[in-house]
């Protein structure tokens, strides 16, 4: 019987515009006090269930490298490769970001607000080129062939996969055992597609900040479940797949 | 005229080990808190500097990891791709490793000590396997085809040169901007090796704990001269090379 495969995942901890409830996307938020004090807890929960790590990825974005960094520095392994890719950076929330959820939810309205979060091709309001937010002259976009302005939730889900595809598949493949710091709407999004023949595509996954979670493939590389982690091993099964392979 | 080339380094901040003037080597002494401030000090002077970063080169030990990690954090340029490697690792001290530098002197007296800081092709007593300090059980090093037991002088340089034609080389040919952070006596031999025929090749120099310099090189990739690179602006030229390209 094949085994499957398990990789751990965990978003980010608070940022300073988590806090300040503000939508974010591809700005640079760097981590509260809270934030730093949560990144070092997720390290401490990983720790307590002795898990050993072959390589990690995350984002470009500073919240979710930091967050890395602190978990690495609670496991003690520095050392393992940390690859960062854009590819895992948050969904570009256009025109949004930067802006308060409550001030866009009173200009555009409930409805709307729902449509950009849950409809797969609406796109947020693009941002200006030269907005303060534009991405345009920043050295760590400089590769890619065009600078976004706002994705759908479908143009975050092709880079998610091809990440998944890419990067996180071959790996599992080859037994090796990574970690990933990414971001909430953006991991919601991925395991969702991953699991969306399965119970998690027709529920809303909540993926808090600095939450250490375990998704367990069959052998074909589908979710079997997700197993949040809390310390003192109270961990906890969000979702079964009724498939077994 | 053919402009030349130029690369910063960075000897980690101070360790444990250091503080406490123990041989070092591979063994994984973390950071003291003035050697995080230290660290963090390089990252202000570099930012005072302007320098900006393509990507960064490290060891696989977490004082040189993290040192450049406080860097990054200062420079904000938490994003750019870090390539760590064992390659980069300081000089293997063997059976030194984990002893006090007087015992070690009092020991095998000052003679014997100078030929192994000094002749290159003189190692240190083999690190016994299974000693608490043997690498053998490391994941880090399960890659590599032997487990060091302790290095000539040679013999690290001869992995340092891997590192910098491999690695450095073509980066700086490509129009990157590197940053080494790495080991004093790694980055002293590497350096001197480097201007073997100019005058750094014939006098002692000294690399202090986070203290960031810049190596100019010529066309030719030869040493032209080494900066100290020091707050307000005071940098000191350390040697100019006679040659000129």
């Amino acid at each position: 019987m094949a085994t499957g495969y398990s990789v751990v995942l965990v978003r980010h901890a608070q940022s300073e515009f988590n806090r300040d409830k503000i939508y974010t996307g591809w700005c640079d938020s760097d981590l509260t006090s809270d934030g730093v004090k949560e990144a070092k807890n997720a390290g401490k929960i990983l720790c307590e269930y002795g898990f050993e790590f072959d390589l990690a990825f995350t984002s470009v974005l500073k919240r979710a490298i930091k967050t890395l960094y602190f978990i690495q520095d609670e496991l003690d392994c520095h050392w393992i490769p940390v690859t960062k890719t854009w590819l895992l950076n948050e969904r570009h929330f256009g025109k949004l970001q930067g802006r308060s959820k409550a001030e866009v939810l009173e200009q555009y309205g409930q409805e709307q607000v729902h449509r950009w979060n849950h409809a797969l091709h609406e796109r947020p309001p693009p941002l200006a080129e030269m907005d303060e937010h534009w991405n345009g002259y920043d050295r760590r976009y400089a590769g890619l062939p065009f600078t976004p302005v706002g994705e759908s939730l479908q143009q975050t889900l092709d880079r998610s996969l091809q990440f998944w595809h890419n990067l996180v598949v071959p790996a599992l493949k080859a037994g090796q055992k990574p970690l990933i710091c990414g971001h909430g709407c953006h991991l919601r999004n991925l395991i969702k597609h991953l699991d969306s023949n399965c119970s998690l595509g027709k529920k809303q996954l909540e993926t808090p900040n600095a939450a250490p979670f375990v998704l367990h493939l069959d052998s074909n590389m589908r979710p079997a479940n997700l197993q949040f982690l809390t310390r003192h091993g109270n961990d906890m099964v969000l979702f079964k797949s009724s498939r077994r392979s």
